[in-house]
């Protein structure tokens, strides 16, 4: 575990750094839904899109992981966060995802969403099930045959849900 | 129900005629996730968009419905469809609906998708939800207080699925 995580908002500027984080997870496959080759240009888009706010994470002013924020739905929906989060090949086993999911939550608890929703988890990312489920996600939904996994062939992917907030709600 | 139904590929020149569809569904709510005061550019630039291929649904040349279809997710996702269905308001109760689901499950499947998903069915629409069910579709999951609904306060969501073949697979 590392005692020194920081999260800031990341910039154009940290573009390279994060492509750094997210290229061998794209590369390896079975973490997310993207292609292999999948290209920077396209991921960086992506994870840097307008309709997200990105976050660095570091330790000791390295860069160790990233995630990022959006509302799942657009509208009437757009209590619901949706997150993705990435740790660095570096920092692996270090507690850091466990810590950006707990920095997450309370980053879009004070942003104002109620819940936070995966929707694709892929099944046999245990690593990643596991943390969920241990910071009290649930799984409200399975996928079959979601994800063709480039060893495993076609596997399910799991929809997580978790509420952030017990306050009385009065939208309309 | 009407029996001279038929569905073309929509382009640009459609867009007014769908706008008409579309609107009131929008601005009444209960259906989709879109606010009630969503413009009409940023919801043709939705349903209209480059990830999508969109279709108009003529009863001797009256268009009556629209509908498309898209990939779910990209990349090794890309295997699921995942399509939006409005029915004109003149044309509700007619059997349009059950007309297009069942269209766009042949076109799906012609165009190389293995199962479609609907990942924001609003629970209190029941007569989209009596549809998918009655077309195969089963719940895979339920989002809790997905939907803030003008009328009735925070309502869940369905994630609808069917398997659209059984060929065998053999994607890596």
């Amino acid at each position: 575990m590392i005692a020194s995580l920081a999260a800031r908002i990341a910039t154009h500027e940290d573009q390279e750094v994060l492509w750094g984080v997210l290229e061998p997870m794209i590369r390896m496959g079975g973490t997310y839904v993207f292609s292999l080759d999948k290209t920077k240009e396209s991921m960086m888009a992506y994870w840097m899109g307008a309709d997200k706010v990105t976050f660095a994470v570091e330790n000791e002013g390295v860069v160790v992981g990233t995630f990022y924020l959006k509302a799942n739905q657009e509208g009437l929906g757009d209590h619901i966060c949706n997150a993705g989060f990435v740790v660095s090949r570096d920092a692996e086993g270090l507690g850091v995802g466990r810590w950006m999911g707990e920095f997450a939550q309370v980053e879009a608890k004070s942003r104002g969403f109620l819940a936070m929703q995966f929707n694709f988890v892929i099944q046999s990312n245990q690593k990643a099930v596991h943390l969920w489920k241990s910071l009290g996600f649930s799984v409200i939904g399975e996928i079959p045959e979601a994800y063709r996994h480039p060893h495993l062939g076609l596997v399910p992917a799991l929809i997580f849900y978790k509420k952030l907030t017990d306050y009385p709600l009065c939208y309309q």
